[in-house]
């Protein structure tokens, strides 16, 4: 990558981030990309991280740079069950009004505005998130609003020079699972599952939405 | 504070911040206020801290709480000549180009970002910040239109509970320093080189400005 990167894709492992990463591989080409993973006291961080790391080690000669930034100490003060000092993840389908237990305060915005600052020194001129529609009922940094309102911000504090992607903010996870499969995603080494042990449970809002996406394209696990 | 701060001020240990944190505690009162502080890779962030420290040290037991929460990590990647890994301050006025030298990109996004996040998670309705009219020359993160921006970004990661103030945005550094001095801020003990010696320098654009502003309202270092 001589002259750096020019998108920089926020890249947790989940099986929507791949998607959005494999889409800007085919779109930009792997040398004008940087994967960025995120360090945070989430239950399934580990997981999402190894999960990331066994995707790129799957993409071997064509898997893009990847950086792994540590952000624990911006969560210290943070509120959510999805976190380790938090309570139980709650069982269910993410319309249920108790997923939202599973908002981590600012989580989008910091992960964004870190990527924008990063853009802005290597001189990539994108940042690449993978929000999409159906995770807007529950989490505000979802929605698309949001994404425009971030697209500004990070525009005016860079003089234009980043400007923020959501190619999925309108889609639903059923649609991304297509790209995906289009794309040759492993679906089989994302992970999606919000609790901290190693097996998926089966049973959370991650869990539930992920097993009707891959049911949409005809994958079972 | 049994009910949490109703209002997080972000507070470098700078006069302008120094300012905001007055005007806070006066509008607000101690119980209702909360200092954040940022510890970062900047070459002055200890001398900062360390100011930041001796403001609130001077407050006594009008002191509000104070976080300082670590952000080296996030600025692993980031290029600027403010960073103890970037090249020389130059010295001279902040209206020359080679200020400019001494943005960090992104970094007024990260702070607000946090700040918004710790803001909703602790039940604080605002994040106050002292950017002025004076740096928006240099500094695109000081700017209005950036500062509207991000406040409407926070509301809509928020849904309303958090809005960003930044009382300071239409105004200069002298102006800061009359209502500073109206106040009872200890100038004295506020840091504004950015260079790493313990001592001011008295030639970079931060001593340059500081130095102008304070002579307006008659006081000499």
């Amino acid at each position: 990558m001589p002259g750096g990167p020019r998108i920089i894709t926020l890249f947790s492992g989940g099986m929507d981030s791949a998607a959005a990463l494999f889409q800007c591989l085919e779109k930009y080409g792997r040398e004008s990309v940087l994967a960025l993973s995120f360090r945070y006291p989430s239950k399934h961080n580990v997981h999402e991280l190894g999960a990331a790391r066994n995707i790129l080690g799957y993409l071997g000669p064509e898997a893009p740079p990847h950086r792994i930034m540590d952000m624990t100490s911006c969560f210290g003060g943070s509120k959510s069950h999805l976190l380790r000092n938090g309570g139980e993840i709650p069982d269910g389908h993410y319309a249920a009004d108790n997923m939202k237990l599973t908002v981590v305060p600012g989580r989008n915005l910091i992960f964004l505005s870190v990527a924008a600052g990063l853009a802005e020194s290597l001189g990539a001129e994108k940042i690449c998130i993978a929000a999409h529609h159906g995770d807007s009922h529950i989490y505000p940094d979802c929605r698309e609003p949001f994404l425009r309102a971030a697209d500004e911000t990070i525009a005016l504090s860079t003089e234009g020079r980043v400007r923020l992607a959501a190619p999925f903010a309108g889609m639903n996870k059923s649609e991304i699972a297509a790209q995906g499969k289009r794309l040759g995603v492993p679906f089989a080494l994302t992970r999606s599952c919000y609790k901290s042990r190693q097996k998926p449970c089966g049973r959370c809002g991650a869990c539930t939405e992920r097993r009707e996406a891959l049911a949409s394209i005809g994958l079972v696990e």
